[in-house]
């Protein structure tokens, strides 16, 4: 058994790391890390774990020692998460950090959508990008892991394989998602409240929200030039999922089978991506709870367009569900390891 | 106070017409028309009006006299309202199909998309497109309105008035709607259960919904041009509301005061539609329950795109509402007659 | 045309009270009151209600003139209104208090439950217990009204005729209540996130709410003799709506003609409570939006139990709803006014 | 490895069957018989199961041979499981029938409150009722278990110990249950649709719902003589889980610490059941998705009533789980195989 220290383990990604990990068979926890419920029981805060979960909460420091950890989750918000993982990165620690300080390559990119200077410039470099299925190889060597945001999670999962292989160019890409309320997290605001969401649907940060840049950054990666996306997050009145719907132009004259045959050579072997059957499209329903991808798509001749749509858990394939998956890759553990469990329904 | 007739009062648009009527000065029910529930209470069908409409459902034959109606409201599927509207038509009576089937005024794309053959031509051209704001005057002269569909309605008072003042010329339109499961009707089916709509958000019908024909139809007539749009439907789990975001091409430059300039110009005397302010967005909430359309409009200078959104109450403006705000022009009355009633939240 | 002013306009009561206000025919409003939102315009916090509210909230000091309202409605938690309600009460002003300060006769009653020193004891026996349909003499004359409280207002408009009456007596009531989570209020707190409350079900202040004193004060008065009720409040994952299922022991062998014969009684002349047929229970879908409350009830012989139930939309009947319906009694109008909306389905 | 069929797996207890049994690790799905979707792709149905169950569903004769099964799961409507119960009974199947058919010992009582005739009165003899943690011991050696209803379940687990080590007297009990809407079955009908149910509460079969028979039957049982219960079932709008609150006279002066005592006896090595500390309600997001069953109590010395509340997973624990607990009990197999997935919050 490996034993990880989780720092911000109290928000909605914490909580639901702590769920998978108690159900991972080579993992421990060493300590729950949280300013807001120090010394409380964590099953106070998350009653769903009471006898499973039997730790209280504790206020790490990470110039402390630190020694029985192997791997360290840090599910802080952005900019928080820079101190931490630079002082536990030098001790030798494996890192998953998931929030997106380290997941723009570029470090302008990352101050001006997020519009605070970045404090750990140097690890930039170290960082790989823990999309799990495209960057298994990295992933598996490297030290530091900048686990993705959950919009860009199910939106290049669907799309990095169109523009690597050049089935599509990049231009004038559409994103529309939409996602349940857990991915604004456990925070006390007037918008999160429940009688502000229930009965609501909304668009919010429209062409301003920084998964943006994250999402570019990778469809440019793929597509070998710079590539601009216009994406608008939704909110819709759930707990969980993010279905997002993109629009492609179909300059290329692509067919469904070739996108089927693309997909099936990225995802064949990699059993948390489903490619659906033609005419099937996803619902978020389907990867309720699990780590699951689920992608469909159409090409429209009549409009010329391909539209590709992707469904995932945000708070697992989104967040805590990918952290783990990364950290199997990183100790060479079974990928599935800890993340079985299968989608609820209904 | 002059009569209606409603044929097909039982499903949810007819049940919202008989709601709002309730509350119309000018207008009482004749007649509450229904094949599954006839002789029934209505208020055993909608309990919400217990002692406020005492009626019992009949089965109308549209041969029959029908003297004492001064209108008539049909709001049934697609495909039966052309035999009695074609019948009630020829008396004279002033008729407002909510069906799709007289909206188009092609019958070839009408027998197209709705795989149908279409028994009443002739009215076609008799039939006016009842999207009050926009076709007011036609409306308050005609005696067949076809009121348009849900889906349509939000996404063309929001593009109208662009195509039509050439801010955007028609090209490569992507319309992303997000609809409440009312949106399904009253129909009895697996996919509108409540354990398999909540805690899910879909897809359906990419490429092929009807209303894209519909669409298609009056931003063609704006344009002065065939215009071709990507229709993209969604299912989302709440009752009521949809929300369009669509994705408009910004090859004129336009900037958001010409376009807010261009709303205020058509909609500024409308109390129906309402003209959010800069950096606003529509969210269903805020119509809720009521006769409103809220359009809300990005310019990302990023992108180059134009992205416009509007939120309605599908089953008041998509629907019952605006038949009665067409009612209302048809017979002279103040516009908001029987419609006064605020959204609520929450 | 009279004038009020509404302290406290920002949270939910206070919002409902706007929006039915907006439609009443004799009531203006005057001014918006409210600290979180002062100078903050009224339909940036409630954005249904813009182009209907154009007042922008104000924060008001009591002590000032105020002469130009007729009536002050005070929507505050409790313990805030008694300083305001003096005041403003001693200009000679009409005053409805949707808190609990002035709704407990006995002001020890009121420090016991509320944990708080009353500051305006000497008001007390001004105070009439607004309950609409039972005070509607003594709502007339008075100066100041005690707006019931939302559990409360369903739980004795079903019971309040049995006790009087005699048809039960007082032993062993269970009140098993649930309740939307706008009953909470638009406290920002974890407790009442969306994905807190979404999927969720429970009780909370089991035999300790407050609103306990308040049933216990209206039927002890019904009854004649002192009357102690078991009550348990539960959060359902809704956000309007309370059904309150209360069991009595029938030792009288009351029949369901009797029970029916009573409440006809008391309230056929009554539009706002509704008493359904035998076999039907009330829903709260029903009196959604609306000022109704429906009455349901069974007599089981098999257990000899009678179980009463009843529906009201909390924000509305249950409290501005109310508020306006004795706003309408202490000044003549038509009891209706302002509330004529019929209730939303679905 | 062994080998399990189901009949009826499609419905809503079969489908969570299909779940939990897919991380079982003794036990293979040999057949999935559904009526409706014979020759569908199971993951058709349940989509959440695509590429983890591939199997077709088919239709089994109960005359065939099944000689690969070595235990049957029937997730039938009552009424239908008599007889394919009762002809695999006699190849010498162990044999879970999740319906109501062998749940009640006295054959009359089944055909008074289920008002159909028993056709397999010999095996009810046979039959042990399968609340796992109470029958534990019978149920390891039977080989015919009559799984609980939904919930009898949950109000069992809280009262049995109280009644059988005579805290309580069976005396006018009141049980007031609520539950998701997932408990209405996958069946189609205009009662379960998303918009009739969603911001909907309701009390449905008030005295007459036929689970009454089987709680009273149990409760009879352990206090050893005749127990009557009033019991409410109450639709609330989510998918999963049931919430009873029950109210038990505290004729004997029990102390709250005694009801601990007590519930800690009888689930101190029961690991699916977990009795909250005081002061902590059940709530049933802390159970969902699981086989969990969470007890919190109150002693109300004001009112001299002990408050008994439970949550569970309606398909889990109050179906599908607990037929899987039954199951590792007949054959021996460590108690939570297939059932360690611990509940999901948010």
């Amino acid at each position: 058994m490996i034993k990880a220290g989780i720092i911000g383990a109290t928000g909605y990604a914490g909580g639901e790391l702590v769920r998978l990990i108690s159900q991972h068979n080579k993992l421990d926890i060493s300590f729950l890390d949280s300013r807001s419920y120090a010394t409380v029981e964590y099953s106070k805060v998350y009653p769903n774990l009471k006898n499973i979960i039997d730790d209280k909460c504790v206020s790490i420091d990470p110039d402390e020692n630190l020694e029985d950890i192997d791997v360290l989750f840090t599910a802080l918000p952005h900019g928080l998460s820079q101190e931490p993982v630079k002082k536990i990165f030098k001790k030798g620690k494996k890192v998953i950090d998931l929030s997106a300080d380290f997941r723009l390559k570029n470090v302008d990119t990352y101050e001006k959508w997020y519009n605070t200077k970045h404090e750990a410039v140097d690890l930039l470099d170290e960082a790989i990008y823990g999309l799990s299925e495209i960057y298994s190889d990295k992933i598996s060597k490297t030290q530091l892991v900048a686990n993705p945001g959950c919009y860009p999670t199910g939106v290049l999962l669907s799309l990095y394989p169109l523009l690597k292989e050049k089935l599509v160019g990049g231009d004038r890409i559409i994103i529309d998602a939409k996602s349940g309320v857990s991915g604004a997290g456990r925070s006390v605001r007037d918008a999160n409240l429940f009688s502000q969401c229930n009965e609501n649907f909304r668009a919010y940060s429209i062409g301003t929200h920084r998964h943006t840049s994250e999402i570019e950054q990778e469809l440019s990666i793929a597509a070998g030039k710079e590539v601009v996306v216009q994406f608008t997050p939704h909110l819709a009145p759930m707990t969980r999922g993010i279905l997002s719907t993109v629009y492609l132009i179909n300059n290329k004259n692509v067919s469904e089978k070739e996108i089927n045959d693309t997909l099936d050579h990225y995802y064949d072997n990699q059993q948390f991506v489903r490619v659906l059957e033609e005419g099937e499209y996803p619902q978020t329903r389907a990867v309720y709870g699990s780590n699951y991808c689920d992608i469909g798509f159409k090409v429209d001749e009549r409009t010329n367009n391909i539209i590709m749509i992707s469904a995932i858990d945000n708070l697992v394939k989104g967040a805590a569900g990918q952290a783990v998956q990364n950290m199997n890759l990183m100790f060479g553990f079974d990928i599935s390891e800890g993340l079985r469990q299968p989608p609820i329904w209904p």
